[in-house]
């Protein structure tokens, strides 16, 4: 599937901590292959890149789809650019796992951002394994952070796993909404504002403002109604207009003031150990599975042959098959 | 976690396929369980309602938070009874996997159809497990179809694996759009395409009949450029009014249609076959990695004492664990 040209560990490592750019961008593509050879690869090169703790940034950006998630990366880490950082921008898209690829290419839709030296954008993965997203980002962030990128943006669509994925994967979350929420949005809101950190209106234009209004103070209820935020930042609720540049500085000296505190308290570690943790079972199962699903694939024969029979439920058949696997 | 009294599966099976409904509903909490015991008890259930075929109409609806499902499945279910249709609502939230739970509540959502006699609906479950929903659902499929139900709906909230899913678990697939669709929203679009079989412009009130002449133009074109579908059938594009009972007759007659197509050229058949031999290597990927969360959650901390010692990356020290597994 994917053609890999052998090449050292070592010899691709040094490239990707000077910075790089092709050598990062062809770490990021073994990541993403399923071959067994560009695994073992990816590990060593994972492993070489490893350091206990940086000073980033991790920011995660959701909200459902023509909220304008690319826009306001775009004007944001413009800005961002201003204050000297380097910037590297992840997507984890789960609908390229139906359209095989984003049909727009996240590029292209970040105009500004795509043309900087100081920025790496990186797309989804255009033949994904499900599940694996969160594995292979996690990672991701591992080498980009090895090329010197400080500041990590990865952006998912929402709602649903996506979104928790994202949040063991970053420091920060916001989730961007569209000013005309309709009731279900709300229901989910109140369930997810406590792992939120800022909630941006977006596509806040003038000749929106009473929408932007009621929105506003839409989610400045429902706040009152959710859980403390473990990190002791208390949400912050934005309406910001990408289009108008209008809120963005704002948002990036909240972002400044968010960084200050979860590193004074301390907050960023303890969250970032916690996320360990977890890595290390995702890729503990994502390993289990790669060498599973092989194996498994081994029986489809026998799975054909037993469902032409009709005589047992799926459940059954695969409940047999598997006292045979373990 | 789930008290379970225990029953004799056959006794529970007999109850089921007289049509008691709270046997039907005990049966689902039972396969939503993680107790071992639960887990074996679920799968007799399931092997004694399992049939190779049955004469039902599976559908999907998907759509976006906000799109108003509920209010599309509480008309056009209403409407469906005046044929003599026996109604089952399943659905899968993932967004209840944040919030822990619906907060609104399907049966609330869905008014006249929670007071009907011939409709059973089931709320996604509180406390779900991530990648188990299809497994269940597909289960909780026969078992509603042993109960007599032929016009089985299952909701979910798009965008992401959950489409992809109910893709897998239904014969026919609506989606639900709003009349106000962005750019990033046609992108997904054309890539669903061909994964669906009718799309809906919702909440197509006479205020916004501008902007649902836009989305349904919009859509018109982006059909020109999908690939054909497998069934053979032209996917449909309708704009339907629930709050104002416009366009649901004539959305029955389309599936109605859709129906006798499918039957017609066998794709319906030819469909759920290889839906059975994904569901078999589903059940028995979730068979195995609820082995291996057990096995791997014995190595809890031996994993914290690595990441203490801080010399390995996550992926090195699952790397390891996973050696001593298989």
């Amino acid at each position: 599937m994917l053609k890999t040209q052998f090449q050292h560990p070592d010899e691709l490592v040094s490239k990707i901590k000077s910075g790089d750019r092709f050598a990062l961008a062809k770490a990021l593509t073994i990541l993403e292959s399923n071959l067994d050879r560009d695994r073992q690869l990816a590990e060593q090169i994972v492993e070489r890149c490893w350091e206990h703790s940086k000073e980033t940034w991790r920011i995660g950006i959701t909200g459902p789809p023509g909220v304008g998630k690319s826009t306001f990366i775009d004007k944001f880490g413009s800005f961002a650019l201003t204050k000297g950082h380097k910037i590297a921008v992840l997507t984890i898209d789960p609908s390229s796992l139906i359209s095989h690829g984003s049909i727009l290419g996240d590029k292209t839709r970040m105009e500004t951002l795509a043309k900087e030296p100081n920025v790496f954008i990186r797309p989804s993965p255009n033949q994904a394994v499900l599940g694996g997203l969160q594995k292979r980002t996690s990672e991701a962030i591992i080498l980009c952070e090895s090329a010197g990128y400080d500041l990590i943006i990865v952006e998912t669509v929402g709602v649903g796993q996506s979104e928790i994925e994202v949040r063991h994967l970053v420091d920060c979350l916001t989730l961007l909404q569209l000013p005309d929420s309709g009731d279900e949005l709300q229901g989910i809101k109140k369930g997810i504002m406590e792992n939120v950190d800022f909630i941006v209106v977006h596509k806040a234009e003038e000749s929106k403002a009473d929408l932007v209004k009621i929105s506003m103070d839409q989610l400045k209820n429902s706040l009152h109604l959710a859980r403390a935020n473990k990190s002791g930042w208390d949400t912050n609720i934005s309406d910001i207009s990408s289009l108008k540049n209008k809120g963005i500085a704002k948002y990036y000296d909240d972002i400044n003031n968010f960084f200050s505190l979860i590193k004074n308290n301390d907050y960023i570690n303890h969250n970032r150990k916690n996320q360990l943790f977890l890595h290390v079972h995702s890729h503990l199962k994502d390993l289990q599975s790669h060498y599973f699903g092989k194996l498994n694939a081994q029986h489809d024969d026998l799975i054909k042959s037993e469902l032409s029979l009709g005589e047992k439920s799926p459940l059954k058949i695969a409940a047999d098959l598997f006292k045979k696997t373990i």
